[in-house]
């Protein structure tokens, strides 16, 4: 079984026709130092020209005053010009020629500014826009996470599929609804099981009024599905929440709707329609963007400023409702524009909401994000979780170097919401062979990491599925999003103790939530490393082999304060810690 | 037809496979800065650890005492160990992964030390040596090219294919000889045809004893070939040459000889031969280090002292016997630190000797030879002239855009003779359909640019070929090489005429042999660019289309001075240069 995460740059061929698309074209791709620029900062753009393209000469044109900057030969004609100069030719091997490098400055802002710009290049060849015409903008402020949202655990509701206390749930309607009749007040009603995981914020999937069971195709940002309940039980859900000191995330969606969506229905019967221009039409009215192909998910044009305001505007509608953020679907998708706006109305509306983006993306992707979201879930440290702890392809050291280089590649102010698997893949424990020492050690590695761990719903129980995911080609979503298991008999109660008992160890210790980390031993089996925040110093030393492994090793650390089981043994040895663990064991010494 | 030009990396598949490796390993590859130390000058080392090695430390170990650095653990057992200190982790799409960066300096050094170092990478996974334990090394001082270099035209002389007085040339044996019974005296005797061309140096092919005809295959590197003549023939030459005002250069191959060389012949026999660590022995005595599998060519093992100071010992000798410097074949074969004691050994026998090297390679490799010789031959020109003026497949503006990237990657005082062709691919004029416009335009390119101009023998008089040198995948060298034409029936008279005039345009104008230049015009089918020494300015036309074109400018040049063909005309018009040229047409104006 090959785990299929990332979908855009999933094979070789097409990571390869990425990276030579980049450096063959007229490329700025977010290059920008720094990505977030607090306000007076200077902002370093960076322009590289491939080796067939002639222009020679290249300009930021920006804008200050939120309009869509305009601009040619070097002449604004609104906001400003800013020349970028050649720096170098680099040789490229990869696409047989020279790649001209060009940097220019946008000069420092006012606070609360959104800076919009675009780059062009110029003369011989004509004037050509970067990244084919790509508006980039970014938004002035200071603005870390909020201090919350590093004390966050996380649990992941698909909304269908986790409750509801009727004899309906859960019942599955044959195709193609496949509705399993879960709600709002299921969630509400089960809110006490979720708080007794350690459980503080709660991330729903798509919650809006669509078609389909799983709500990725909304018909609007503003309501509520009906078959999940009103808004009167998302407020009762909401206030329950609050209650009990947890926050909730909303799954949001700017990139796409259904075409039932009334704005799509009505453009796609009228031109004159006054949401035509909400949409890109390829050929009007059968032709259209879209998500991946997908003739129900139209694409919404985000560069319509009256789209945009809309999208905004539901952002700002559920914040000021009471959500405490959100998850940001598919976020490569919107023009990177998008997300300097996005900044602003998530901030000013709720200076404490916390914004993350789903970027199927590697690293240098996710980092784009930086300044207009929180910061994105951490699918490289998911890919190297399921690699070493599920698979067994990685060995201890590979994972700690990897550990390492990752958090060397990210600010510390970007959030990295971290998961062992979500509604779009293999469950873990499916990948894992149904192997819960295995499960228990990757959540002992995910809980004892900096990043706000993220539990799918049913993970903490031991649900599994029933068949691969992925089956002549195609992804059968539904094997990963089976109805929550609410029988006794179904749940594994000593994994919900366990993962009970990982909460509990992250909450009592800072060091596990800002705490520095470093590797202090790692062999092909054996890896261990230090969280320490001032006096609070923690030792995390993961077995990720199948055979039982013991590391003597030189640390202050001793007492065992978690493990994944009793078979764990740590014993002081001439002024040594002597750690004993089975295959897969793992163990947290303080 | 497809130009096979780029041995190693000709296809798509090959480079990807060397970028790869060069990401995946512990590399540092010679990013050295500067390449090229002056007295004094610190010396700053890049390394770059691919994701899949778990070293996080580096150092370089190095001496300046000609000594090969020893070292373990960044402790120096001679000379000195430098940390290579972690810089950042970047990410790769490509290798799928983080590759780190690490950075250090060695501290500058007194004139004329050579500077060996080697680069560890330590910690897990224990001690490994950069590029696969590579030595490398550098020559401090201050030496640019000499003067007379850049006023060099060139004329390359495939030995045995040239002449000789008696009806015994041009004679092909059969095979495996295929000789052409050319030689030195032959040589001599065609001076006044060579200088007549306005060529002030020769390349000669090499001249040492061999038992095949290209002399690439040496059984000893300080003697003549008997075929060719005798020692003193070649001084003969060499007075003549001499007398003559005008320069030679042997051609050098230090990676490879015969396998009839003595020390090999002696070495196969008896394992304990004094020299029997001049090879890089696989399984003795049949399985040993070859040029490219073959096994008449066995590798010289330079890295035996013994064996490095008998080939810089040959280098000493001919300079020592008067020749001007060398072409160095195959020059990316030896080890890089060989290049710092060629370097010294060259230019502290004679100061005004040029070398440069043959490296098949593209301009990131070429440039790693900065240092140990004064240049190399520009293939990456090379490509674009065949592809522009031969194949016709790059226009104009691309072919412009590619001088300007080319010429500022290489600083000023790194030699790149040019060539249209030499005896390892088609010759030109095959290429371009025998063409001779486009011949003539390409050579007007050629001697308008800064590189010294080298003439295939031939050329000048339009020797083409019969067949393509590439027949079911294999070349056939003959193709390329076939015996120079001296019936006044078979040479061409106004093509000599013509490379006569192009020598005596460069030769009266320091505009074209120092002078800047600036692409001044550059659409599909028409290129324009000055060449400037202060009041010397010269502006180059070339039509690369075969349909006629005009161009009108504003330059102050409007004299014509040198043109391909008397169709090519200049007129003045409202202050301007109207300048008419024909298909393949081009002039000089000043």
């Amino acid at each position: 079984m090959d785990d299929f995460i990332f979908g855009t740059l999933a094979t070789e061929e097409l990571r390869l026709r990425h990276i030579r698309s980049l450096r063959e074209g007229i490329t700025h791709a977010q290059r920008r130092a720094p990505r977030d620029p607090l306000p007076g900062q200077l902002v370093s753009l960076e322009l590289t020209i491939g080796p067939k393209h002639p222009q020679q000469q290249a300009w930021a044109y920006w804008t200050n005053d939120g309009s869509d900057p305009v601009g040619q030969n070097g002449q604004a004609q609104n906001g400003y010009a800013t020349p970028l100069i050649p720096i170098d030719a680099e040789w490229d091997t990869l696409v047989w020629g020279y790649v001209r490098r060009f940097r220019g400055q946008i000069p420092g802002q006012e606070p609360e500014t959104v800076v919009r710009y675009r780059i062009a290049a110029g003369g011989p060849g004509g004037e050509v826009y970067a990244d084919e015409g790509t508006f980039y903008a970014y938004y002035v402020d200071n603005d870390p996470p909020p201090d919350w949202t590093r004390d966050a655990v996380l649990y992941q509701i698909f909304a269908d599929r986790f409750f509801d206390p009727s004899p309906e749930f859960p019942f599955t309607e044959p195709k193609p609804s496949l509705k399993c009749n879960g709600t709002l007040r299921g969630i509400t009603a089960k809110l006490d099981y979720i708080a007794g995981l350690g459980v503080n914020c709660l991330w729903l999937t798509p919650i809006f009024p669509s078609p389909s069971y799983h709500g990725y195709d909304a018909t609007s940002f503003y309501e509520v599905n009906p078959r999940l309940g009103t808004k009167e039980d998302f407020r009762q859900l909401l206030d329950e929440v609050h209650k009990r000191g947890m926050k909730l995330l909303m799954d949001f969606v700017p990139n796409h709707w259904s075409n039932q969506h009334p704005t799509f229905v009505e453009s796609q019967k009228n031109k004159k329609s006054p949401h035509f221009e909400w949409y890109t039409w390829k050929t009007w009215p059968h032709d259209y963007k879209t998500f991946f192909g997908v003739k129900t998910l139209p694409q919404i044009n985000l560069r319509k400023p009256e789209a945009r305001e809309h999208v905004l505007g539901a952002a700002k509608y559920w914040l000021d409702f009471g959500v405490d953020g959100f998850r940001v679907d598919y976020c490569i998708g919107p023009s990177p524009d998008f997300y300097a706006e996005f900044r602003r109305v998530t901030r000013t509306t709720n200076p404490a909401s916390w914004t993350f983006g789903e970027a199927v993306d590697p690293p240098d992707s996710q980092i784009t994000f930086e300044g207009g979201m929180d910061g994105a879930l951490d699918f490289m440290l998911l890919e190297a979780m399921r690699q070493t702890f599920a698979f067994g392809r990685w060995d201890a050291r590979r994972f700690a170097d990897f550990l390492d280089r990752h958090e060397a590649f990210f600010p510390e102010t970007f959030s990295r919401p971290s998961f062992l698997d979500n509604h779009d893949m293999n469950r873990f424990l499916w990948v894992a062979e149904n192997d819960k020492r295995k499960l228990r050690l990757a959540a002992l590695c995910q809980y004892t990491l900096a990043g706000a761990p993220i539990i799918y719903y049913g993970t903490e129980v031991g649900v599994s599925q029933e068949r691969d995911m992925i089956q002549n080609g195609r992804a059968i979503h539904e094997e990963g999003r089976l109805p929550m298991p609410w029988d006794a008999s179904r749940q594994d109660g000593e994994l919900y103790d366990y993962y009970r008992g990982l909460a509990r160890l992250r909450h009592n210790h800072l060091a596990l939530r800002r705490g520095t980390r470093q590797t202090i031993h790692a062999d092909e089996a054996v890896l261990a490393y230090r969280r320490a925040d001032g006096a609070d110093s923690l030792v995390t030393v993961l077995n990720v082999s199948a055979n039982p492994a013991t590391l003597t090793i030189s640390i202050p650390e001793s007492n065992n304060h978690f493990a994944t089981g009793l078979d764990c043994r740590v014993e002081s040895v001439a002024g040594k810690v002597k750690i004993h663990l089975p295959g897969y064991g793992g163990v947290v010494l303080g």
